[in-house]
């Protein structure tokens, strides 16, 4: 939330903590005069239908809020997150994150084929994000009633097929076992049609889950990072993109970020492009400007001059698989930066649900690598920026070991160590 | 030089390590049939009027020199470079590198105010070439008779300009600073038009003191890394381009590719497309893929995972300036690349000429590093490639301390550690 720069700004209690809608608040005491628009509120923003974006009317030019057209008064407390998957019983529609910041539009989901495609065309990604769209669209798929003949066999394949369409993040082959799992045993009990709402119910609360692990996640994460630091606020350098796009909502590394920005203590944060397919020059710098972070853009070769020159406080990444001992896959480049930062002596942390965690595997090593197709990287909106000829090694992800997490790995349990994280988990997932 | 795969490709005596040329030998032994093309050849090569590029006609398809159209028969014996600066007595042309490697334009130079723009524009970079065109382009105003009111007033201005189109790189410094002394010197005893034809002359000797210096420096670093691997080939890592392109032709840290290429010990060459700016991608690709290196293209944010699964043998970037403790700004990137090379344990090296080495800076900390428009990072051939809005931090070099230089510092007088390099280098200096 933003408070004006009188410091009076206010949410009520009953909002306070939640990003989910955009609220807009005069200044206690500051009546303002505004005229209704649509023009401030990118369409991609989920703003309640009873409270309208809104501009002042004054001519006064605005000097904070700097990531917002100036037609916003910086007086507004502001508080709202990227809407990104749109669902509504027997309806699901995703924003094609290829086109940001670009083009805002939304693509019809309508069938787990088309689940998988948007999957696998990255029109949807970050690992939570993934494996959500993915159950949604079987979702959308059975409430059309898709599988009568063989309900179980139906949702085995469907989640067969959605869990092949990217193989390095966890998240949505762990959710297929679950929801397999949750299935098998429902189908002992109910008919077909009580089997098809309850496995839809299950889906449902996965978006709900998400966004209040990610809350926690935020939480812990940014307390973590000022109990470190003596400082008044905090510069932290990320990786791609984890924030509400990645997510169902308020993000992983990005919720950190985001939380830190709500107790007023972010002074900046420094994003990487994150080539080949800038997730976070399109993706992070559109949500940090939308979001009103201070924040910059830099390329990913200028991530250990940021440290050395900046006074970067923390990184913090997200994940698509966490193994045993704590090492880390996610978006190629982390492990230079992990490198970097442990030159530095910078804290590294990790940000993941434990839903992105695997305690299957013991060690980075046994994580498959998705290798992406060269023309990611050779070139950009359809454009070639590569001599062509030119051979291509496209890895996707890296590794990270643990011995680099150096800050901790944050998860809506707390921030462990990565040798406490097998510990943590256990008692959790028993218990679930 | 290639060999064929019979290894029996040869070059005679006379054109043994020149690269200045294209020439196109028959495998002995082994009459080929050849029609006359000019297809297989870039406009980009300079070709000999009396050698022509030729094609097979037996229809053998071919599976060697992949980066050549398939025409060009495997058991030819190929030397050549490219040709970025074209210029004979009052005429100046350079390649375009902003438009590479989708277009081959050479731009008309006239007069030093072209010279500057194409500095400051990028579309000639790399710190021996920037000098060198400069001079040039200086060179071609004094052909015309410009100056001829106060030529030695006309000189110093006109280095003066040139030199502050870009402050990081020093070459273009030092060649107006040795330039101006030279100048002074002979207008002591000559009159105007013999001063005129003694700078120009002058001037026109860099072009080839460069070619001559980057074959040592390859020559001595392609050594070097070759003592130090038991191996049969080496693979490398490079950042940039610091090839013919950047250069008067051979190239320094390419140049030492190009070397280990010859030996036939390059067994692959890794080159970072080097964001912003995309001078791996677009520039060193290019020559590699002309040359016929087996290389691969990688994003920036890839190399330490190059490091950790490729088999690096050895990094080498070139240098815009090496100070007396053997600190280096170089290409923004390349301080992380050697941070991700000495935690892997690969050897770290600067190739560099002389002329690139500055005494009388003491530290890293005392080079000015430029600062670029946030414009080249937000879009790519003019296309957003940014979400809008968002702040940018773009220094387009960073300082690579010398501790992390743990290979050496490759000059033409040999390869030395940093702490060696001012002993190395004041004895040529005042030998000079």
């Amino acid at each position: 939330m933003w408070a004006g720069p009188d410091g009076r700004g206010f949410l009520p209690e009953r909002t306070r903590g939640s990003v989910s809608r955009a609220l807009f608040f005069p200044s206690p005491g500051r009546p303002l005069n505004y005229a209704h628009t649509s023009l401030a509120i990118h369409p991609a923003f989920n703003t309640p239908r009873n409270l309208q974006d809104s501009r002042r009317t004054d001519g006064i030019r605005h000097t904070s809020a700097t990531a917002l057209p100036e037609s916003l008064h910086p007086h507004l407390i502001r508080v709202m997150t990227l809407e990104a998957i749109r669902y509504r019983s027997g309806s699901l529609q995703i924003l094609n994150q290829l086109l940001l910041p670009h083009e805002t539009v939304f693509d019809e989901i309508r069938s787990v084929r088309d689940g998988y495609e948007a999957i696998k065309s990255m029109k949807v990604r970050g690992a939570p994000a993934i494996a959500i769209v993915g159950c949604l669209s079987l979702a959308v798929e059975l409430r059309g009633g898709a599988g009568a003949d063989d309900l179980v066999s139906f949702i085995r394949e469907s989640l067969c097929h959605l869990t092949s369409a990217r193989p390095t993040a966890v998240n949505m082959g762990r959710a297929a076992r679950e929801l397999m799992e949750f299935t098998e045993n429902e189908s002992m009990e109910k008919n077909t049609e009580q089997l098809r709402d309850s496995v839809i119910g299950w889906i449902e609360e996965m978006l709900e889950r998400d966004v209040n692990d990610n809350k926690k996640i935020g939480n812990y994460g940014a307390q973590h990072i000022l109990s470190g630091v003596p400082r008044d606020s905090v510069t932290i350098l990320t990786h791609c993109n984890t924030g509400s796009l990645a997510t169902a909502g308020y993000g992983t590394a990005l919720g950190v970020v985001r939380s830190l920005h709500t107790l007023g203590r972010l002074k900046r944060l420094y994003c990487t492009e994150t080539r080949p397919y800038n997730q976070g020059a399109r993706l992070t710098a559109y949500e940090a400007v939308a979001e009103g972070f201070p924040a910059t853009l830099i390329t990913d070769s200028m991530a250990a001059l940021a440290m050395r020159e900046k006074g970067i406080t923390a990184v913090v990444v997200g994940a698509d698989r966490v193994v045993a001992n704590g090492d880390t896959a996610n978006k190629v480049g982390t492990y230079q930066l992990a490198i970097a930062a442990k030159h530095h002596g910078v804290p590294f942390y990790v940000a993941a649900p434990s839903t992105s965690c695997d305690l299957s595997l013991e060690s980075g090593r046994d994580i498959v690598i998705e290798e992406r197709p060269a023309v990611e990287l050779t070139s950009i909106n359809g454009v070639p920026v590569a001599a062509p000829g030119i051979d291509v090694w496209n890895p996707a992800f890296d590794v990270t070991p643990h011995q680099l997490i150096t800050g901790g790995i944050i998860t809506e349990l707390g921030v462990f160590l990565p040798s406490e994280l097998q510990a943590a988990l256990t008692g959790r997932l028993t218990a679930l």
